[in-house]
């Protein structure tokens, strides 16, 4: 199958599973259900839930199984991009062409449907774990990487250097980015490979492509924000520049950081050598992250 | 041993344990660390942690095995404070006779020092899981209870009922606290009855006295905010009415909730009569949080 259609399936059925999860209500609560669906569903690229699933199949042919955790995984992503996005925060108006969160709801809602993301990423693992089909071991094991990576030492912590940056330097720059991007891409491969029973080898070995790939999609971020067209992109060019923020941009200027991209995603493609033709769709989506233009 | 001191015991205990899964920490993120334990250790009652204690321990002796789900509890119910006392949300300056966290630590570190304790409180529970004494499934159902108590259809559930307040009855009110106040007093009853081994029985009766206990406690709180000396409440008196809050009092006025505050402590003691004497201490608590000054 060509990439494309593939990566649309996989991300359909992303999609499919996260309207299961998070449907909508016509409760008392519905208001908040709302708010955490106009984000959840805002067409995002779903890509730590397709690495998820990808990994996973590699050792385990019922990828129905891992779907609670590949959810809980973009659910988690999409609450950091609400509560980054507050006028406390960023202060961003736009996110995917779509006005932000809280420019929709609210900054209590937003606040509340951050809240309720992160907190429902936790009910769907919880909730789903009796029925998965995967030893008990592995889904705790899973559910320790998931609240790890997400957390203080992990992309809250990403999150926190971004806010607060000490140091423009490469060095700060990369350990931002391995928490505030990384951390949740190297999960959405390290659950895969982890509940899908793979050896500690190849989890080391896609854990190695993971953070390469995490460090390639944020230089790429970085760069988009310089050079890309606005419409595509689906918010302000040039808001990093105006920020002040410490990016690949600011630091090195355009002509290294796509030097430094093209580097990270060569890494990332070679920690894939053991695995063979298995590995083709993830080389694909390092080569798809390449080039993406938003 | 006398109730105060028992009490005591448990808080210290409590303490302990969240010293243990939150330390300070002097690496690059030791900020929001200040920050997370700058009102985790800020003086609460912990009247939830040592609820589950309890409960926990009328089925099992080993009372450290439920450490981790009760500072889990503990956390969730400290980012609940932090994000609601925010600019965006309540707009508070004093909570526990202290400024709030983000008038010392500004907006951004509190909404990010909240997400670090909701998620924080499913780390503590998935790193300790393998090395808690109590069956898998006992485990796998208490994370399911904490996370939903914690959710949309819980607490959140609550803080948004709460924000947007859409009918000022009583049937509205009770709904409101059930679940903004509700829902983790429940919790805590629930898993510590859960992991510790009760039956479905028993369970039930104790998620009854949860839920008197819950509602009596927020009706205290509300008496509290009107009655209270200042100083003693750790936070201005009135605030409630200024901010044209609902609550009991501006509902019903002072003594129709006095009046409310004793039948449901009377309800929740009633729902401990199978029990007999092992649930002394759950009866002392009820009685404590009816006479207590903050």
């Amino acid at each position: 199958m060509e990439f494309k259609t593939w990566l649309n399936t996989k991300i359909k059925k992303t999609e499919k599973y996260l309207e299961i999860y998070l449907p909508e209500k016509d409760n008392r609560q519905k208001k908040i259900y709302e708010s955490m669906r106009y984000s959840l569903f805002a067409g995002g690229k779903r890509i730590r839930p397709v690495l998820m699933m990808e990994t996973f199949s590699m050792f385990n042919e019922d990828e129905d199984s891992i779907m609670p955790f590949a959810c809980a995984l973009e659910m988690i992503h999409t609450y950091s991009l609400i509560h980054d996005d507050l006028p406390a925060m960023d202060d961003d108006d736009y996110r995917r062409g779509k006005p932000t969160n809280h420019k929709v709801y609210g900054d209590a809602m937003a606040i509340l449907a951050g809240d309720g993301l992160l907190n429902k990423a936790f009910e769907t693992v919880s909730q789903n774990m009796t029925s998965m089909k995967i030893p008990a071991e592995r889904i705790l094991k899973s559910l320790e990487i998931l609240s790890t990576a997400s957390g203080t030492e992990g992309m809250i912590g990403g999150q926190v250097t971004d806010m607060f940056v000490e140091e423009r330097t490469m060095e700060y720059l990369e350990y931002m980015h391995k928490l505030k991007t990384g951390a949740l891409i190297r999960a959405a491969c390290e659950i895969g490979a982890t509940a899908g029973g793979a050896t500690e080898e190849e989890i080391s070995k896609l854990s190695d492509y993971a953070r390469y790939l995490g460090l390639a999609f944020q230089v790429k971020d970085d760069i988009l924000d310089f050079t890309a067209d606005e419409e595509e992109l689906g918010k302000p060019v040039g808001s990093d520049e105006k920020n002040a923020k410490l990016t690949y941009i600011t630091l090195v200027g355009l002509e290294e950081s796509q030097r430094i991209l093209e580097d990270y995603t060569e890494k990332a493609v070679a920690s894939l050598g053991i695995f063979g033709d298995r590995a083709d769709r993830l080389r694909e989506i390092a080569e798809y992250l390449l080039i993406r233009k938003n």
